[in-house]
């Protein structure tokens, strides 16, 4: 094999670089214990020499020799996604079900040939963007023989075109190589979701992912314009079009399709100048209620602001250094054209009126640099915790700490959070000590919010999968019960199948099942997933 | 039968009353006389009692003599949509393949009984909302049985949600009814397809209708909360959610669908507050070249408007009175919330830097009735006649009129534009005299307009359905050549249906006919749209 893939964790989001050390670990369990009133030890992060993995059951024929890899690291570290209990694992050295295989083509002619041989021979194929799944999504599931197929190979910009403002891109980009490639044309994709630093455009249009926007376009489905994707049946690629009504979409089939139909290489999306004008400004709510109350009402004048989202007094608390008495809402606005300060004035002026207290506010024409920084206001330090996440830290402390999130109508809002705070709650105190729920509204609609919650305690040192399990089950089943969706960006994967059962009509699984049958008959596809 | 459909008419939109007078139409083949300068004279239009059927092939059973009719009116009727071409054709009394039944259930359980009675006997099925369709959706395909089902019945809003802004409305709703149902509660849906007077939700749902908004939200699609729809396999309902990431969305499946996947009975929409700030202007461009491109600049700042109509100088002098010597932009914004002023006072002075002159503008607090109305401008002209179209009036006149439209990126415009004016030109010329061809853009996305094509001329009388055959094929033609979509919100039906095919990828094709044999596997419903 000629080229190594990026050295990716085995325990932590993103590479080997992105791995906290003995040292940080140790701090960590010094603060966990401090926080639990008890002493936690940090053991010993395990070393790649460590791993035991069975021996490949594939033989790679030989002209798939130069993109395919069998070695015990590379087919480690893609048997495992993003999810903490995931990474938990990884750090014990619990790999099951490794692939046998992990193909890393270069061109649309290399996976064609990767893919015919997958079909040839059966393999149950899982198609892998960055690997950052949180529903047990990319780790395969118990077959005679898997290939897990990496796209990280295609990964170029290959057209932008300026006039209409959109991309030809290749799907296995990942998120700051596709932003470092529109950089130098003045454009930006402005698609910012949690797991930005390594997800791929292939992986967010697989598993319709949400991104930088709270209102307005939350979702990749409105960036698309068109998708091509390879299937076992071929090839199948949409007309670019910035708008149609011939028929059902034929994108709308691609967007969630998660690597059951096919897996995407390109698509064209929709690119901006990269803004010029922002305004932004924090507000703190004696309560969450009031809080919510406002954002609908904020929402439903349809000004749009970037940023809309609002941090209970728990969330704002462990995020945002808020004392946890206010819950925290988080305001902007951003232009490429005009100043966005009448609208921050609006939205402001509104925001006193339903009872809450603007902390800080800035108006200001921004340079070319529009990363994700940290200006000292606790908007900025909730930002800087969202992209600071790192599972690894807690490995091994017995510490259990997970999240989900779904989307809700408004009317249904209060009783639905009541619910889920109730049954999560009732599960939490029968598995964790010194456990807590937090909630923020991480996209909002006129129609309701997407909540998202956050778990966490500690548990007990090699109980965690199933302490976990209980916690997990018990969200599952009350944001279904409730009216919920059971993921709004994260996806169904493996690990909310059963939701996705539950919520989804019957006749239209059966459709998708005859769909399915079409386009990959023999069912190799991510086996597991939907179907 | 208990109750009588409302009586529609044969041969122009809407119901008897809408019929021009025989005095109108001597009065407009006068004007057209002196337009092409040659005397065309106006032949009395049909009688209802002149009409001749082949006799109905299908005894109705029993248990459905109360929701069925056999009678001529009503079934000639039911045998033609609202496509010039087949009014056309009800004006000459020539009525092919009519239903052999026209049923009209008024409740779900009536809809069950007839669709069953359909699928045993093996009818072929056409789901008919407001039988406006101008692609040929609801004129039956020869078959050996037709039943007509009227979904014009199922016409209540169930339920209103203030708080989440949405409303559950029986699919069968005319435009009007709909906005009278929310009107007492202060709500609108604003979703006003030219159709709106006769077209139904449900009709716009199976066809993707386009509606209000000129940027933003254009298609129905974006106003689907859940929909609930009965196919020969039972019924199909969605989770009514703001938003949801849960795999491929199963509303995307039944929009677009046609009615040949089964009849939607219920939606979940999105409604709004009333506007209570407008603000709006008409601007003067040189060419529609210098106007386009202040278009593409305007829309791309995401402002918004919920008009940016551009008429070419053709359109502007036919439709809203100019001199033919300029092309016409309508711009308006509006808010139940905000002054619109900002907004329209950064757009018009885009309009003045990039070459165009503002004609006329006006911003105000409007009362409760927001009707299309007419306030002299030139933009209240133009929506005058938007609403104001009469087919009838010329038929039998030898005068043959239609229109065609699509959607293209912004890059390929020009290109595309020259392309469908040389062949669909060529193609006037070889066939009409006093020819014409005109262009709007309806709609306008960041990445590309929706333009929509105006096309007349006087042909020979009797003459006109091979003239007219001709246009059309040239322009289905150079419209999928240039690489626009096939129909950008009329719909599919049976007119562009080749033109379908060429351009979505063909294993979607194959996967939405295997959805289509597993909901309707005896393949009733509406024979000859995309299947």
């Amino acid at each position: 094999m000629n080229r190594e893939p990026a050295r990716k964790s085995l325990w932590t989001w993103g590479t080997t670089e992105n791995e906290p050390t003995d040292e940080q670990r140790r701090h960590a369990a010094a603060a966990v214990s401090a926080m639990v009133g008890s002493e936690v030890v940090a053991v010993a992060a395990p070393t790649p020499e460590s791993i035991e993995l069975p021996a490949s059951r594939v033989t790679v024929p030989e002209h798939l020799h130069d993109i395919c890899a069998t070695d015990t690291y590379t087919r480690a570290a893609h048997s495992i996604g993003g999810h903490p209990m995931e990474l938990l694992r990884g750090f014990r050295g619990d790999f099951t079900n490794p692939p046998d295989v992990v193909a890393r083509p270069r061109t649309e002619e290399d996976l064609e040939r990767v893919l015919e041989w997958c079909a040839d021979q059966g393999h149950a194929t899982i198609p892998y963007g960055g690997g950052t799944s949180v529903v047990y999504g990319v780790s395969p599931p118990d077959s005679e023989s898997i290939v897990t197929i990496v796209m990280g190979g295609l990964s170029q910009v290959l057209d932008i075109d300026e006039t209409s403002r959109a991309a030809r891109i290749q799907a296995g980009v990942s998120g700051p190589d596709l932003e470092h490639q529109l950089r130098s044309s003045g454009h930006t994709m402005r698609f910012f979701p949690q797991s930005f630093p390594w997800s791929t455009l292939g992986g967010w249009i697989a598993t319709r992912a949400a991104g930088h926007y709270a209102t307005g376009p939350t979702h990749i489905d409105d960036f698309v314009e068109s998708t091509r994707m390879l299937t076992p049946e071929g090839w199948m690629e949409s007309r670019r079009l910035p708008g149609s009504g011939a028929g059902p979409s034929p994108d709308r089939l691609v967007l969630g399709s998660e690597g059951t139909l096919g897996l995407i290489t390109e698509a064209w999306v929709r690119i901006q100048k990269r803004p010029v004008f922002r305004a932004k400004a924090s507000a703190e709510f004696p309560t969450m209620e009031t809080a919510a109350e406002a954002v609908r009402q904020i929402v439903q004048t349809k000004l749009w602001p970037s940023n809309l989202r609002l941090l209970d007094p728990v969330e704002s608390q462990k995020s945002a250094g808020g004392d946890g008495s206010h819950a925290l809402l988080i305001l902007a606005f951003e232009s490429a054209d005009f100043s966005q300060h009448a609208n921050l004035l609006e939205v402001t002026e509104m925001v006193e009126r339903l009872g809450g207290s603007i902390t800080s506010g800035s108006m200001r024409v921004i340079d070319e640099s529009d990363a994700v920084g940290d200006d000292g206001s606790a908007a900025g330090a909730w930002r800087k915790s969202f992209t600071g996440v790192n599972a690894g830290l807690i490995h091994g402390l017995g510490f259990i700490t997970d999240t989900f999130e779904t989307a809700i109508t408004w009317d249904n809002w209060p009783a639905f959070d009541a619910h889920v705070r109730a049954e999560v709650g009732r599960a939490l105190e029968s598995t964790l000590t010194a456990s807590w729920l937090s909630c923020r509204f991480a996209f909002v609609y006129p129609d309701g919010p997407a909540p998202y919650y956050t778990f966490g305690g500690l548990g007990t040192t090699g109980g965690e999968q199933a302490q976990w399990r209980i916690i997990k089950d018990a969200a599952n089943r009350a944001v279904i019960e409730a009216g919920g969706t059971i993921t709004h960006h994260h996806g169904v994967g493996r690990l909310h199948r059963e939701g996705w059962e539950a919520q989804s009509p019957a006749l239209f699984r059966a459709g998708l099942t005859a769909v399915k049958d079409r386009l990959d008959p023999t069912g190799i596809l991510n086996p597991g997933v939907f179907f």
